[in-house]
């Protein structure tokens, strides 16, 4: 086989379809987000960044460099090691008894990312409980699906956040056989919330464990910021709550949190988590800074919700197709990949705002959108630019607009 | 079904077996590596750390950590997203072009860990070229067992290091059939070495693709340190290589490095890829400063590589059965899950020297070990200390001896 010309056909084959992606090559700046430098064709231009998920600017925070940049010279630059040998630091300890306390779970344990600890937390249940049914959410997160899918589990897939569906499939099993309700909070592409107390109660009459994944949540809801199950009153009722330290909180990596037995149990079986070189300390201090920081802080979020809510009003009076969202997300429909890809090269070559094509795998073909992610950093200067260069790119590229305000 | 219950059962069950893993809560010291510090019980002692997989002390250098602080001060903490959406930063694109260079391949692609690089690179070939064969050796590391696994394509086991085997595998189909063979060069619980040019040979014999793991090798191996591929001179005949930054490197992540296609074809298709945040700038920034040091010093590797075989012949000579090992680790047969927990615990309890069991499901049960992997830090002192300590275990518990050395 010519394993290079069928490399090439796949590729151009993504090409011809508008779904080939090119990455941005951006160098953020302290002290001037959301602005960045982007390199391209060997030049450098000052951009504004509308599609970061470092959604409150904590990647900038002074208490949060400063926890790093103090780790690193006090411990050096990586942890030495997976978990078992050598590589739990204190810093690593300490992080994950702060994510359990914000929580107001017995126990938390980080991964390197948050797929891998979907991936490695899902694996670990389906195929460590013995005849474990997995209910998931139709619209749950690739690194959700993946999990599920190699733990080879039985699974059952209930329709988007339909709790009635989901109530069906529960009943065809009995009550004392194992089973987990996985579904996420936000979801990250459309910007709707699941209604946690009926899906939790309709979990706990069925005899199932929880498993809610709240990376797009954590320090962005309830007043202490550690999710939509805090907000919602539901979170001591929730089984394994999941976040990630890389979007609100600003940093990298993922985790779990629980109860100490259920958290042990995943520490012990799970493979993705024992066979990997743990975060380096730096890491885990700049998450526990940021962490604690939020925790203090709800005005942070007030503005952030403010400025999401300004931008979808201001986009949908001009009659930019904002998709429904409850969120923070603006998710601003364009509906054909090749459209959505010129859609994003015209706002960075013409207006210098960065805000990235999201096409098929990440969303259905017949659905591509820009997703605008506004945070607190970014001032009414710098909304008054994004709507008129959306308007300009929506008139310039004959994109369809709405008549009235979609809510 | 309780599930809290049945998690208490499976941990019960493994601590009755000597298989709970505890630990280690350390805490390292920039100046003072090898030694550390370990918070247990509310207290902190100082130890010595003989079993790090920061091999060199790289995470320790001075430029690492410079480098490292400098991004965070310049770009903050974390890259703020997934490649694709705002998390590729001007410190990625140096490094994969660093990775590439050092390796002698067109384009690199770095992940979130080596675990991620092996799991997203074997899945997304072994489900996405048709029909393709997968040849695994029977040693290989869990991330690639999985990412073979995961693949769902065919998979054909050879016995480790038998390249006659391999080839009567590979016979079995037609040469223009697709296929990969998957091995490692440095064998990290053991210690061999891979004889890459006659594996590379059936290879190329048979119309394989190569994907070498070089995790335990990169830094370590050859005059400019890209591995054992560069020292046997044969990277230019290898389609993947795969690395670590989180081992000799001595900051986290992971990479691929070969040809510009198949680079750009798992960056495409490699779900593990796609889905996740990228990795800090600064990560990427560490990793890059630790590579430039590590080419152009090649007496740390002459230093290392003493240090192994010092420790290797002082151990022999005191009847320590050292395990048959080639490379920079020093691998020391207990052959029990207990006694391997006992000599560890004694080991730090009584000599504050600090060496993780290496129990089941890392080795294979009755092979249990402690494993040691003197850096060029550990000095003479730090050695007789290590060689008297040992003795000392091995009588208080009554551990087999051998009469000559094995080498």
């Amino acid at each position: 086989m010519d394993y290079e010309a069928y490399f090439a056909e796949r590729l151009d084959a993504l090409k011809r379809e508008g779904n080939y992606r090119v990455f941005a090559d951006l160098e953020r700046k302290v002290g001037a987000f959301p602005r960045a430098a982007n390199h391209a064709d060997g030049e450098v231009r000052d951009i504004t960044i509308w599609c970061s998920n470092d959604y409150l600017g904590m990647g900038m925070h002074p208490e949060v460099r400063g926890a790093m940049c103090d780790a690193i010279n006090a411990s050096g630059a990586g942890a030495g090691g997976t978990r078992n040998i050598s590589g739990t630091t204190h810093y690593h300890v300490l992080l994950e008894d702060e994510l359990a306390s914000w929580h107001g779970k017995e126990a938390a344990l980080t991964f390197t990312s948050g797929y891998v600890a979907n991936l490695t937390t899902l694996m670990t249940l389906g195929a460590q409980i013995p005849d474990v049914v997995l209910f998931s959410d139709e619209l749950n997160h690739n690194s959700m699906i993946e999990g599920i899918r190699h733990s080879r589990a039985a699974k059952k897939i209930w329709k988007h956040n339909d709790v009635e569906h989901l109530a069906k499939l529960l009943a065809e099993y009995p009550k004392d056989h194992p089973k987990v309700v996985i579904f996420e909070s936000v979801y990250s592409m459309d910007g709707d919330i699941a209604p946690l107390d009926e899906i939790v109660s309709c979990a706990e009459e069925y005899g199932a464990m929880t498993f809610l994944d709240e990376v797009h949540a954590v320090g962005m809801y309830g007043t202490r910021g550690s999710g939509v199950a805090e907000r919602d009153g539901v979170a001591h009722r929730i089984d394994i709550i999941q976040g990630t330290m890389g979007k609100a909180i600003g940093v990298v990596g993922g985790y779990i949190a629980g109860s100490a037995r259920m958290v042990d149990f995943v520490r012990s079986f799970g493979a993705g988590f024992i066979f990997t070189t743990s975060l380096p300390p730096a890491v885990a201090a700049g998450a526990r800074a940021s962490v604690r920081w939020l925790k203090e802080h709800d005005e942070v979020r007030v503005r952030h919700q403010e400025r999401a809510a300004t931008a979808k009003r201001r986009l949908l009076e001009r009659g930019i197709p904002v998709m429904p969202s409850v969120s923070h997300i603006v998710p601003v429909l364009v509906g054909d990949a090749t459209l959505c890809k010129q859609a994003s090269d015209l706002l960075l070559t013409r207006h210098a705002i960065y805000v990235q094509p999201i096409n098929y795998p990440t969303v259905p073909k017949g659905t591509e959108r820009l997703r605008i992610t506004p945070t607190p950093l970014h001032d009414d200067a710098a909304m008054d630019h994004l709507v008129e260069a959306l308007c300009d790119v929506w008139q310039t590229l004959g994109i369809q607009r709405v008549q009235q305000a979609a809510e």
